[in-house]
């Protein structure tokens, strides 16, 4: 079987020097990042945390850039029949594709591997969302980023599309990671609320880096896809994005999530921001929500907990709270001289902004004491839980314990406590990966 | 609560004579028609076949037109309360209402009560759907009719969702009666399928009339509401639309909707029409179909069997062959100079076309022996069945049978015992009435 | 030569009764004058006022309906080459055709010959503009009647052009009788001024009658053409669809045009109305404006003057001025709670609604006395001037003067003399007939 | 006075990085190069040569970079009042200010000075346009270039303008240098055509250069401005996005843009390019056409006559020609696979692509002999007549003349016979300056 597909987007319009130097981007050693991403997006609907499954499966799967005089085409072999209707590509998972092509190929081009400069990474976000046309000019606050687990119970699951509806029904859009779970829920209970409202122009804006898009594979309901190269420009990403931030329950990749965002906050230049964040889940959800405060406000103090509001077993409510919360982040927004569509004013220190290698050795030398600085605590915190995400459903980072074992954590034995009651119960309630699976842990505690 | 609504549609452009006759058509008998059926609407999401009840529950309920120089207002007094979100009504229910005046009390205003002409009742359903935009120029024939029981089985409705989103895919649209079951459904799925293919001028066309419109109160998700006034216009309205049309499991009404089809497929004058039509349910549905084909061939003979076709549990083969079918139906229209939007070749009988009013006399006169032409008894069965509907859930089929008791119908007494056994199954399968209440025959079978 | 051409606007979607009826209304008495406006559209940019002559130089033009299943097409026999591009009707004049066929032969159906209540003359007039899509809901008034001669000298035309180019930056909207002249300079001029502001849904809106047409054949800038059936709606379709009225140069239509304003805003119900009136001409046309002034002084008095403003030589203040007005416009409309596209609170009393037949009798009976009400004064010189319009370049009047020979006009004296010199005026500054032919009056004044 | 304008296109969407080094470009020594060109653009209207005139007017005029947050608004202290209308600058003249930075200040700092590699000039090229969103993808061939005189008399004036309105009728855009004259001629008269055909995505793109923009500044119908930054590139811009070229009468700059284009077509990898080349003007400008024909033919020799057609008088003859030629620039992009917006294909050399700057020393050593490959010829004439107009109308080469005295240009004494020849008819019939000044001849032929 071979397909041959049209280019989207701004990859509709390029020069041949821009063709030239696509080809040869792909024909070298991004090659394979390139083939896997395309696999990943053409194999939506699969269930499996193991991007290596996907691979196998998928041996002989080929994907080629065609260049013709006025651009370039893309010719695919043998892709999984799931994303075609009677021949035809979904047009969904068409523009995925190249989203791909763009993010993975295309921009990444104009930046050097390692940037350094705050301002540099910034933009190079910012550039980012732009070129994949995901920052709208003249629109109102309007933007809710949902965080959680892709591994939710079923009870969980259905409470993320109450709550999706409910935004949908304010005419709020979604923004997730766009995997399974909590990540798909909120979007497929906006677009319900979405329709009933009429509203045409809804977005479902789904943030995902390289190394986690086989595992969480860009549901087709997602209408925008941006592909960041690594976990700390899809935060950035996230959070500058954000008009809102909802935290549903989820594993070590939501503490990272959280971890992040309280140490951007809890620094002393964000005390004005204005960024809403309500951590919710149905009833029986409880007491996740309680462990997970107890762990903050011994870790980062109680001004952290002021930072967000939970709340339990109510959509409509948390439906309400954002919508009202928009008026005021319009104004704060306006009298700052910032924009609607990317959150300039956020001040994000460089702990958070650069990328953490989940090395064994990185892992081992993490400075987990209480004694520091909070917003340097949630730095490391969130590097640690970073690098449990990679060990569990990262590429590198599993092939990384394979060799050498679990990472091993140490620091002060009452936090290494704490941390590891918090990951246990994650795994006991099977936060960890998709079900089906024993999970074996990727870290040791070392108290 | 008071609420005032704006107009949307062609009310929002009124003469003052138009203002005039609204209100005084507002105020007058037709009053209670127009706010039973604008309640039934601003209830959606309540589950009974009873409009008694919902009518009791809200007693206290008004509706009122306020005039202003430039046009009509709405004023709402204790609406149900589902119909809000923060206070303010839902886009689709603020459409519904609209719907509910313009078909009610505005467009009806054109029409004689009894009109007999062939050519003017036709013209009275084109004009009531062109009046409600209803009818698109210059767009490829797209869509499929959907029909089935309001009351269906978890894995039946779970598989007209799996058919809508099969022909979501295809960029089909749906058309139904727009109650829930299996006029949902389909509606429910294809939404899923449009939003993965990017398609956002999807249609979700109801047809429903002023007696059923409170047991099937249509959904929101419906974009296009049209309410006819009898049961005989709204199937020409069906059929006249319609490019295909699918046949999920249902009960009595399913029943006079196939007949009605028949019959009408059966005149002479319709022998070169295209109209796929295709009977379909999961594999759990197949006895039912057997049943049913059984009782046509039986009444109306081999010939009626040959208008349709059954597919057992296979929603992507029925996706194709209506995909596919499209092209057919084209070219039949653009052979005959026909239009897409509007079926004008297809001959409808005056005994097609004539009210059936369900009356305990006109019930026990039916003529139901076989030896009849097929076309003549396929428009008597209907009546038999419609009068049965209205035992079942309408307002006046109600009242009479409280009034008088069950319907008696006699015939031959072969084609009477078959009636009687399709008819039991429909009741051991539940398709009568929505779950929850005991269901007591409103019709006696006399052999 | 034979043009086939599908059908445009309302016409686009007809039932097969609506066809039928069409067909009728063609081949009936109604024939002669629908394909005499189809030819005045088809020969727009031809320069006569004697639709005579239009007539006999194609005397083998004929147009004719062609019904399908799915509506009516249109066939062309020898229309005029100019209408076409390379074989191809211009879109504007294809437009205008149904236009032609939408007032002449279709909508009339709906109205009795001779309708007498004034609301239901309002609800004609707003009928036919609401069929032809004139009327646009939710825009800010911006909608500036031009008024003014069809035959007026090249600075009078320039300054036309340059008041509708003030317009048009301004982001005003025109509406004439789409004629010449000062019928066609503003909208010629607004066009420079829309296409410099990027706007984008410029209306050109032209308002004519069917025994004028071929003498004001409307220009294809015009993009929306309704044609009302006399020349009373036409002027109610006028004044209640204005925010604002500019009255340029003219001859006898024009000072009709003026008398029929006049007469309205001096009734007692108007007082409180918002509708601005600027007479308005480069500084040659000083004394035109003068002796205008003089005439309505003397005839309707002082307070007559107080409803409009002469600006001499000021384009760019004319712009101004009128922009401004806007406001106000809307600020009257929302506080009687009035629509912003139709003047539904101007009250427009019998005298002025009534069509004025132009026969000798009438015209010699005309009560031109100045003790009268002058409400009713300006309707009776308004007669008298509609018919020297008639006997000037309308079919009935040019060929009632062929008989009878000039129309007598007898009255006060003094008002007569005033009158005669007024007339004397427009014939002497060439305003009665475009240019190539001596000027015969067709009026008598009887002192 | 004192005015903020917010950003259009590209613009409106800036990191901070971005506006860093706007600010920066801004301030630099590209400042004045910026605010010379934003004054020529709000001074359109205005007509002269020369650009110190306006420069000396306009003094106290300043543009300013103001930045926010969330990007950049432009400050202008006394700008000239005819761009504003009641205080609000004109949308047209707003667009096309942000037009000159987008150009001149934010894309040039992502090119080096001195490209020499042909794919990165190409690429520059086409990079320019696109980020001005003058490319336009799945839109049919419909680009007509436009050249010829910016001094040329009423007559031919009139001609442009109406072989504009026939290309408009058909459908056609234009592309002109953006100047007056022939420049603006064409596209008022397809504004016409394009209003009667209600074509409402007409384009009318301008391409100039900042050298040229004071004394030909773009008139605000313009609704496409690109400033290349200089006569090669621009020239390359006209060339890859025309579908076909028309020259009018003009002079040295029409000289240029001829030898360019036939120096191109001559070469022998685009004997198969499919590129339809119309001079036309009125019957008075026959013998013009002539003479440049007789120059041609000398120099280039027969073959270059047969790259063009001579069509004298018949504007609508050219408007039936190219849109029938629509149809094979089409086929000829498919069968190369080349892109309908960029003509990807043509081979441009080296020659015509470096620019050429007209310094006395440069233009003193031009090859001008006759023994020489045709195309280089081409190429050297083409620097000799762009020597001149920079001599005529551009700052610099104004104020080399002013030095230097006029250039001298040597060569095969035939052949600098035949080109004063040609220029003095230039300098006879007025093509060389606007009116109201005495040309002084920039250049001396020694034979």
């Amino acid at each position: 079987m071979l397909i041959q597909l049209n280019p989207t987007g701004v990859l509709d319009l390029l020069s041949q020097l821009e063709v030239d130097l696509l080809e040869q981007s792909s024909a070298s050693e991004r090659y394979k990042l390139f083939r896997n991403c395309a696999l990943a997006v053409l194999n939506v609907g699969s269930h499996t945390d193991s991007s290596n499954e996907i691979y196998d499966k998928y041996k002989d799967f080929d994907i080629r850039l065609v260049s013709r005089e006025r651009g370039i085409k893309i010719e695919l072999e043998n892709p999984p029949v799931t994303a075609f209707v009677d021949g035809e590509i979904i047009t969904g998972i068409h523009e995925h594709i190249f989203s791909v092509i763009r993010d993975i190929l295309f921009i990444c081009q104009k930046y050097e591997k390692n940037l350094k400069e705050q301002k540099a990474i910034t933009h190079m976000v910012f550039d980012m969302l732009r070129n994949a046309d995901a920052l709208r000019v003249n629109i109102e606050p309007n933007m809710v980023v949902c965080w959680g687990g892709h591994s939710i119970n079923e009870l969980e699951y259905k409470y993320t599309k109450q709550v999706g509806y409910e935004l949908g029904l304010r005419g709020l859009n979604i923004c997730t990671g766009c995997g399974p779970g909590a990540m798909k829920g909120p979007m497929k209970g906006a677009t319900i609320g979405h329709a009933k409202q009429r509203i045409k122009d809804n977005r479902y804006l789904g943030l995902t880096e390289p190394s986690i898009i086989a595992a969480e594979p860009p549901n087709p309901i997602v209408n925008e896809l941006v592909i960041l190269p690594d976990i700390e420009k899809r935060l950035e990403a996230f959070i500058r994005t954000a008009h809102a931030i909802i935290i549903f329950p989820g594993g070590a990749g939501t503490a990272e999530e959280l971890l992040y965002l309280l140490g951007i906050l809890l620094h002393p230049d964000n005390t004005k921001q204005c960024l809403p964040v309500i951590l919710t889940g149905p009833k029986e959800s409880e007491t996740y929500f309680k462990e997970l405060c107890k762990f903050i406000q011994m870790t980062l103090g109680k001004e952290a907990l002021d930072k967000f509001e939970v709340i339990i077993d109510n959509p409509e409510l948390v439906g309400q709270k954002l919508k009202s919360a928009m008026t005021d982040v319009r104004n704060y927004r306006k009298s700052e001289g910032d924009a609607y569509y990317f959150n300039w004013t956020l001040k994000i220190d460089n702990d958070f902004q650069q990328p953490f290698a989940p090395t064994h050795e990185n892992m081992a030398s993490l400075d987990l004491h209480l004694d520091q600085p909070k917003q340097q605590l949630a730095a490391n915190l969130r590097r640690a839980f970073s690098g449990i995400v990679a060990g569990n459903v990262k590429d590198e980072g599993i092939k990384a314990i394979k060799q050498n074992g679990p990472y091993i954590l140490s620091g002060e034995p009452a936090l290494m406590k704490d941390m590891d009651k918090l990951l246990q119960a994650f795994v006991e309630q099977g936060r960890m990966k998709l079900p089906g699976s024993k999970y074996v842990p990727c870290y040791k505690i070392k108290a």
